[in-house]
């Protein structure tokens, strides 16, 4: 079976620098792209829903070039991104006796790609890894960028490394086999690279956005571009000490929403909570008097048009109180002087860092929000 | 109490640069050096031995330059690098409110060193950290370097990172608390770098020895030129890939004596192993013809000296067969088609990476040594 076509996007860190491959049916032809990273053995880190569809294919693939491949899998879940869970993943990587040369690949959504990640920056000190990300979300966002860790009892991703992948390899085909609402979660980080400096591709999600979902070129050009925009970003800023902030971009009301419904992905997942945190910084800018009410209208409907929620009413089961969702806000971020860091848009296209949004102001919009008023 | 004086060793690595401290009496004086890197905050990590010795010292003095500073203690002893600890310490860094400018200050020796620092190198994917070194050992070997890490249950240090401390402070006053014993394992390493390649050094420790253990400024000599030995090497090979493995000289045999007694301190602390590993590779060197016998002698002769075991049979317990051996050297080191790497010497201070030394010639040496011959 020939591939189609494949977009290469670089990621030009300097010495760290890799590649991201994008297209339908990557995995066939994954063998050769990873072999030619050098290593005698690979072990294949998934979960329990991925492998059984996938793994074996990507191992015979890597076995017919001669690499000695073994997969281990993780439960799925956000709570597989646990310290217990990196001990079972060093393990099964150490058994398998993947030295520094050698890789660990990564085969699933950003759960696995963030543990096998991490666990690839400290066994041995830092071995080689790949991702092969299989959830949209994984495809335009957590593969990309080299964060890799594991939640603590004090909040989400507070220990891990920075870890370069040496290689991605995003095969949208994958995505056929994916739930529509992981669908439309990851959807929800491609409509924000729109949203953050490039109105013209908000312009193409909602003329394109039935192709992406339905699994034509479209899905492809939109992975390809949510990568190109994350690696500009990534390249200017590695270690997030300046505007990588910018992809957070719906993320703080997004996270309070998740930590208000337990990171129970029964009520919400993450990109669920990313559409409605989208939809809420719009309209917060918009009621400063910073972005016209037309964008944020677009955006809601956008977002509404491909079912994602986009309101605090949305959350099934609620979301408490405005005094809650301003306490699960303030465990994300410094409460300077009464005061918080937004990202907030002058229109669609036109997001920028906002520090020193005074909390009463917060109080006030979100009271709108939830008619608390 | 004005401070004696203060020997500064620069580690010039770029952008990880820093310096280290030696010197009688710093632990009073640590606050401004410390407070001079610009955070707010610091946690002290320790153990239960060194923690009621000197925590409140180190803390006070933190506190006086305006650092919010808190202590944590672990369990004395090489089991407390486990992934248990790390996620404690993880936790009480966390719970601490360090922030990626502030400080992880390990006050003990290279059991805290190495925890504490992975610790540091994974929350919030690196904070800086200080590494105030309380053994010997601590102070010319494991808080210089970078290594950070914990065990495994496949073998000792194989999950790390590698992450420069911004500072080290070695106050050699903490050594007169230390038991003789560990005093002697830490000698075993200054040693070392004398044998690798510096046989003025070794000249200086046979005259000089006296005044490290009993704490003139023979040992504040000691301990800077052992910083400034490792730290020639951690900066030609930061990351180990070429000529850092000549630090291992003594440590093949020594690392196969340790996993032999099974890492019961009681029996055996690495130094020990280390001791006894310098005299078997000078011996071994000498069997293939390579060094003289005489240069051997002198290194046996200086070690026993100091009361350090040099032989297999001052093992307590014994060290089982010339099998046993060559087999738990097999566990630390490649065996590439019946030929094993080791660190051999010309002679002292000539120390080299000799690949390919066959099996066979090994198993004859040790043989002769354990008299099974
Ligand atoms: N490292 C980063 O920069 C970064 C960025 C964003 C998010 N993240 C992390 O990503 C994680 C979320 O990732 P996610 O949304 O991919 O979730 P996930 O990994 O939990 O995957 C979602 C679900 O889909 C299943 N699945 C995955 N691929 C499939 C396929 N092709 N077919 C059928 N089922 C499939 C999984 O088993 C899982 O049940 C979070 O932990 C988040 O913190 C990391
Ligand atoms: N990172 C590296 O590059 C590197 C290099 C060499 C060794 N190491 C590691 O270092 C560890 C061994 O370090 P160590 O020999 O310092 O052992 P250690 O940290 O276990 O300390 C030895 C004992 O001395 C006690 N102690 C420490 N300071 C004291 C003081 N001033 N007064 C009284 N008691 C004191 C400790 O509580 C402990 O019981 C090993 O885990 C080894 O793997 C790391």
């Amino acid at each position: 079976m020939p591939e189609a076509p494949v977009i290469t996007v670089p990621v030009p860190l300097g010495d760290r620098a890799y590649d991201i491959f994008v297209g339908r049916g990557l995995l066939a032809g994954a063998g050769p792209r990873i072999a030619a990273l050098g290593a005698r053995a690979a072990i294949i880190i998934t979960d329990e829903n991925v492998g059984p569809l996938y793994a074996d294919a990507l191992a015979e693939a890597l076995q017919r070039q001669g690499l000695r491949a073994t997969t281990f899998a993780v439960t799925p879940g956000e709570a597989t991104k646990s310290y217990a869970s990196l001990e079972k993943v060093c393990d099964a990587v150490l058994a398998a006796k993947i030295e520094r040369g050698d890789l660990v690949v990564a085969l699933g959504g950003g759960v696995v790609g963030d543990l096998a990640g991490f666990a690839a920056a400290v066994v041995r000190r830092g071995v080689r890894f790949v991702q092969v990300p299989t959830t949209l979300l994984a495809q335009v966002d957590s593969s990309v960028g080299g964060k890799t860790g594991i939640n603590s009892r004090y909040g989400k991703n507070l220990v891990g490394a920075f870890h370069q992948p040496s290689l991605v390899l995003a095969d949208t085909a994958l995505l056929d086999t994916l739930p529509i609402r992981e669908m439309r979660a990851g959807y929800a980080e491609v409509v924000k690279y729109g949203l953050i400096d490039d109105a013209r591709f908000f312009d193409w999600c909602e003329a394109n956005w039935r192709g992406v979902f339905s699994g034509g070129l479209e899905r492809d050009e939109a992975v390809a571009q949510s990568c190109r925009a994350k690696a500009a970003v990534v390249v200017r800023d590695e270690r997030e000490d300046g505007d990588r902030a910018l992809l957070n971009l719906g993320h703080t009301f997004g996270h309070a929403l998740e930590r208000i419904t337990r990171y129970d992905s029964a009520r919400l997942v993450h990109g669920e909570g990313v559409a409605i945190g989208l939809c809420l910084a719009f309209r917060f800018s918009v009621s400063l008097g910073l972005c016209p009410a037309a964008d944020a209208e677009r955006v809601e409907a956008h977002l509404a048009a491909t079912g994602l929620p986009t309101r605090l009413s949305h959350v099934p089961g609620g979301c408490g109180s405005v005094d809650d969702l301003l306490d699960a806000m303030a465990q994300d971020k410094k409460v300077k002087g009464g005061a918080l860091t937004f990202i907030l848009a002058r229109g669609i296209g036109q997001s920028f860092i906002a520090p020193g949004i005074a909390v009463e102001k917060v109080r006030s919009f979100l009271a709108s929000e939830t008619g608390e008023a």
